[in-house]
């Protein structure tokens, strides 16, 4: 029976297929212009042919320059018009200042000839230097392409490759065109050559498929082309290089789609701190755009890297590994400390677990293996001392992979005298393919062959037989921990693609702050439990009140001019006899008034006290990503910690759990100090239920619920004070 | 003037010469003989030979083989009887078992020749086994050691390597003699030479000093060679791999010392997790030997690493950098998206300010590079575009080293068609040298160039320089960042080392846990202020009492039965009026009897409630570390966040500082919501004071005084609750 995580995604999720073919005529151009080519080698357009040569370019190449007859074989042109053939692509290899009469070449042969589909402008000197020559420079370039419908990509960029279809655009140091499953998406060109140095430079180059520099974005963009890289059969998992996107809800919605096929694994940089807009709320000053981004990409399945090592680790992982079944990792080695040095690493990581295997695969290690080996201790765990040979490797590999406890298995190896890599390598291969022949499919096998250059021929011989080797055990513990998380964040990811989608902008209007009573009824319409309260005109009517709503009650002063009530001292909590209210309004509206002189007080709220683990259930509405929602821990110290979880609105209750799980307050719901299990469904039904509220509301920007009180499992949950901003017209 | 940090330390830190020599038989023997010597590649006894060669050993060397004439150049003995010349060190390449035998020769030469200074003993089988006989064999060798007064290393070790003296009795495939200021200590044979064959594979091979592989630390344990290596001349800083110490307060100030001279990096694992005892008190729980050992490097002055990519930064930073005289970094690339990563990395570490220049320099930067080159925006930062050229970075370089707010540099490159790493490597070296010479002492320069093999040779050419090179901007920050930390770990070192430093073990008998008063009279001998409270017998003495101590109060019954007397609902707070405490104390007495009926009853404690933030001071006596202090976050969430820090204890007042300063609950004491800040000063004297009477009471074996409530500045804080479990004889 299918997995029900596997099935196809319904009709809305899959993109027609203009967009599979949107930009071929980037990598399968019927002919390709190079203008700026150049016999200098400092040139860039000098290397765009050399790198064309070298990747083995099939279609026809016409080098532009006046002054050359022939460069890299190719037959020169004086200029873009006088190309005789169909002339799908023009890469732009020239300053800034000359691009603007080549386009006057691309005017006519779109006129006259009715091609050049697409542009490369790799050119510096656009918006992104922030000058108004540069922002006019870009207008008009933009104006020029959309005019003319023609697809552009860049400018500041460095172009595109394509190892399958032998396309390589780029002026770059140092491609190794080798095929494989990996794309890759850049908003920098010199990250993108960050990456594909480092692929070039392993002991056998890494594959991969795609690569496109996206430079400024005028024309071509992240979302376009991650909906065509998510389309293209080649391409098994996609890379990201992300600054921003000036809408990233699109992107998200785009990125999300295409995840739920292939991984989609981002590194985002620009961490900024949090605090991102002039707030009221606890909500507002625990915002960030780091933090947004970082609740978005766990919402829409996106695996999220933090360093350049893990995003190539996790991206050479998800195209080479197979599927895991499970996370019960069994570590090999024949290195004492770099095995435990490996166990810590493991025991950081939730997401794996150590595997366990069975007596009998326990007793045929310790009978195959050396005499001193430590054998499942601790539980999965093997080390079987420098003496180990490698036929013993073997069959320690072998007897695990057959193990049907053991998930996958991370092997740790340093070269010796006794054990060199390369016969490593060759015996591990051999027992692999037993194992997986014997026993499909394949589990996924890890090996960290260390120590640099003196295993980097071993490690080659592993990559070529298609087993990806890793630098150091807590690298490869960390992509294969990326591998394992990705079946939840797709999962994630398809229940956010059912929610409604709301747009993003806020409205404009003058900020109004809410009081309590007014916030509660604004709520109110959806299933938010609020402690019984009750809007008093004064203290004779609140004793009344108390007594009906149940004691102890808090009384609160109702004021447009005091959103932070407790600070002024407007808040009495714990009255336990109806005949302190009076006393109690007394005593509040002293302090109010000499907190604030002049306060307008337009009554007295009383509420029966709730009691409950603390947390503050909250919303804004972003400029850029529009409503979201956050749920944190309650309590000073929670501000302080900054202990916060965050989505796009609306969530259901599923989301609301996940993101109450990443708290690091999450386990005191689990009980404390003995106490009852909270009731934390009830928290996740609150959160799901204000998001949607936050959906629905466009004018409703800020909101906090703090506290709210979440009680014994089954005793659900109580907002016990709010805070809301709302827009008003001007 | 001479900075006090730099004078030298007191005499009783400055260990007597001969520690100095103690290990030399190991690294300049007079002679030195290899039992187990082999003409096969595949025995570890024609290794070690192989690299004595390599290493150009200077000294006698006797291979030990009854069957061959002469390996590897130098004449055979069938025994170490027949060898004739002084003979300082034995290593033997042999099974453990066949070892005993050899040892009957030891002995005869001991008490015929009196040579044989020192053993190094590379087998594996002993103690590490975990079994009866390898704990017998180990013992016996101990038992040898000792009666013949011989050094030894090892067993189950890999020996020793000294790049000055020629010297290597290792077995290891790829080690680069290269010498240099680092020397590394091992608890584990295959973790040394992971970093060997680490350093061996850098574009330039690493230098470094000595290598001790210590194994089972039969003889020569970590302190020995610690101080040792603190006396070796050519040894600028020492790097550690360490599992664990049996008496680790002793490995501690050993270390403490060694580091006020030279750095002291140490990579700690066996992360177990915490909730290393049995224990009754939430210190007790929060406790675990990691988070020990780590509170400890901090007060010991040791450089703490979590990872080898971290220590092998770390230590090529201490040795190759000249000592930072700020923390203010400039970070200059040409290429854009490293340099955002970059600069995400840099914010992330505290330790690191970003540079801010003169105007003057500013505009001399603008004046010399590319158009659109993004100059001080943001601030400490500089992308000159990929069309940067070699002479561009170098008169950079050469202007921002000039700049007296410019503190170190770090460089991002990436090789490009326009820049090679070569061209670069020259043009920043000569750069480099004027800018050190007309303005000396030279600053740190941290050049990451990228790009694996790209870069080779431009890396190379730095570091035959002198200047280090790292893989990634992240690395180059934090290995920065340690060489910053060290000037104030160091001070830390200093200050611990003035402090008694009471004895570890804790006595044995029986726990017994103190009610409340018990604890306030224990403790009430030191500077330890409590909330003002009274032991009574019965509610009307309570009511008195309330009312002379000042009111509210808290009521809580006092029992040898209820270490938790919240939880059994016998503790009211707030009672405001003395008429309300007879009450009180009939509703805590039968809360208290339902949650345990039976319990014993002797009174009732008056106490008058104090305001604060909330905080936990406690401590331990750990049966490896002795006592041990503790500072952290109060109320519950603390508990779950683990927001803690722990010393040794006696601390002083700084030392006290410095652990509320690594609490993530800090900024709590600056003030919260707009309130005045907190007493910082007085929680620090409490933390000082109750550590010295932790250390001064050997049977005080846990105390917890949680919560105390910080006041506002100069206000104090006031202990409000107290647990401790003493060990009464038997």
């Amino acid at each position: 029976m299918a997995d029900p995580d596997e099935s196809p995604v319904g009709p809305s999720m899959t993109p027609p297929r203009s967009e599979a073919t949107a930009l071929d005529p980037f990598f399968i151009p019927r002919g390709c212009a190079v203008v700026g080519a150049s016999r200098d080698p400092a040139k860039p357009g000098h290397q765009v042919l050399r790198n064309l040569r070298a990747v083995g370019h099939l279609g026809p190449v016409y080098p532009v320059n006046p002054r050359e007859r022939a460069l890299e074989g190719w037959a020169c042109y004086p200029d873009l018009v006088s190309i005789p053939g169909p002339l799908d692509l023009v890469v732009l290899c020239l300053p800034a200042t000359t691009i603007p009469s080549v386009l006057e070449d691309v005017r006519c042969r779109r006129r006259d000839r009715q091609d050049v589909r697409a542009i490369i402008t790799t050119a510096g000197g656009y918006a992104e230097t922030g000058t108004p020559e540069g922002r006019t420079r870009q207008a008009e370039l933009e104006a020029f392409c959309r005019q003319q419908q023609v697809l552009h990509l860049g400018p500041n960029c460095i172009g595109v490759i394509d190892t399958h279809n032998r396309m390589d655009t780029t002026f770059l140091l140092g491609t190794a065109h080798q095929p494989g499953g990996i794309s890759f998406l850049s908003q920098s060109g010199a990250f993108g050559a960050w990456i594909l140095q480092s692929w070039s430079s392993r002991p056998r180059p890494t594959g991969f498929n795609r690569f496109v520099s996206l430079g400024n974005m005028v024309g071509v963009d992240l979302v376009q082309a991650m909906t065509y890289l998510g389309q293209d059969e080649h391409t098994r998992v996609i890379g990201m290089y992300l600054e921003g996107y000036p809408d990233p809800r699109k992107l998200l919605l785009t990125a999300a789609r295409v995840a739920q096929t292939k991984p989609v694994v981002v590194l985002k940089v620009g961490v900024t701190p949090a605090g991102r807009q002039a707030a009221c709320s606890h909500t507002g000053a625990l915002a960030g755009e780091d933090a947004l981004y970082d609740g978005a990409f766990r919402q829409y399945g996106l695996t999220r890297v933090k360093t350049v090592e893990e995003l190539l680790d996790t991206l050479q992982a998800f195209d080479t590994l197979p599927s895991p079944s499970g996370n019960r990792v069994f570590l090999m080695t024949h290195a004492g400390g770099p095995g435990v040095y490996a166990t810590d690493a493991l025991a950081a990581l939730p997401e794996i677990e150590p595997a366990r295997v069975t007596g009998a695969t326990r007793q045929a290690l310790v009978d195959i293996l050396p005499p001193f080996s430590a054998v499942c201790r601790p539980e999965g765990h093997l080390d079987m001392t420098a003496s180990g040979t490698a036929m013993q490797h073997a069959m320690a590999l072998e007897l695990l992979l057959g193990d049907a406890g053991v998930d996958a298995v991370i092997l740790l190896d340093l070269p010796t005298l006794f054990l060199s890599a390369e016969a490593l390598a060759d015996h591990l291969l051999e027992a692999y393919g037993r194992a997986s022949s014997r026993q499909p499919p394949p589990k996924p096998f890890l090996p960290c062959l260390m120590a640099g250059k003196w295993v980097a021929e071993g490690r080659r011989r592993l990559e070529e037989a298609g087993i990806p080797t890793f630098e150091t055990p807590d690298r490869a513990a960390r992509a294969f921990a990326n591998l394992l998380r990705h079946r939840t964040l797709r999962q994630a990811g398809r229940r956010a693609l059912t929610l409604p989608f709301p747009a993003a902008g806020g409205e404009a209007g003058r900020r109004q702050t809410l009081t309590e009573p007014e916030v509660y009824r604004m709520i109110a319409a959806e299933a938010i439990p609020i402690a019984p309260w009750r809007a008093t005109g004064n203290p004779a009517e609140a004793s009344v009140a108390a007594t009906e709503l149940g004691l102890p009650v808090a009384l609160k002063l109702v004021s447009p001019d005091l959103p932070h009530k407790s600070e002024a001292g407007a808040v009495i909590l714990n009255l336990a006899q109806a005949d302190d209210i009076p006393a109690a309004w007394e005593r509040a509206v002293t302090a109010a008034r000499a907190y604030r002189p002049g306060l307008r007080i337009s009554g007295g709220l009383v509420q029966r006290m709730a009691r409950g683990q603390e947390f503050i259930v909250g919303g804004l509405r972003d400029p850029q990503f529009g409503p979201v929602i956050m749920v944190g821990a309650g309590g000073l110290l929670a501000e302080y910690v900054r202990d916060a979880a965050w989505r796009l609105a609306p969530v259901d209750e599923d989301m609301a759990m996940a993101m109450i799980g990443e708290l690091k307050a999450a386990p005191l719901l689990e009980g404390v100090r003995g106490g009852p299990p909270a009731d934390r469904a009830a928290l996740a039904r609150l959160v799901a239920a204000v998001s949607r509220r936050l959906a629905s509301i466009p004018d409703l920007v800020e909101l906090d619920l703090n506290p709210v009180m979440v009680g014994p499992a089954g005793a659900g949950c109580q907002v016990v004070d709010a805070l809301a901003v709302r827009l008003s017209p001007e």
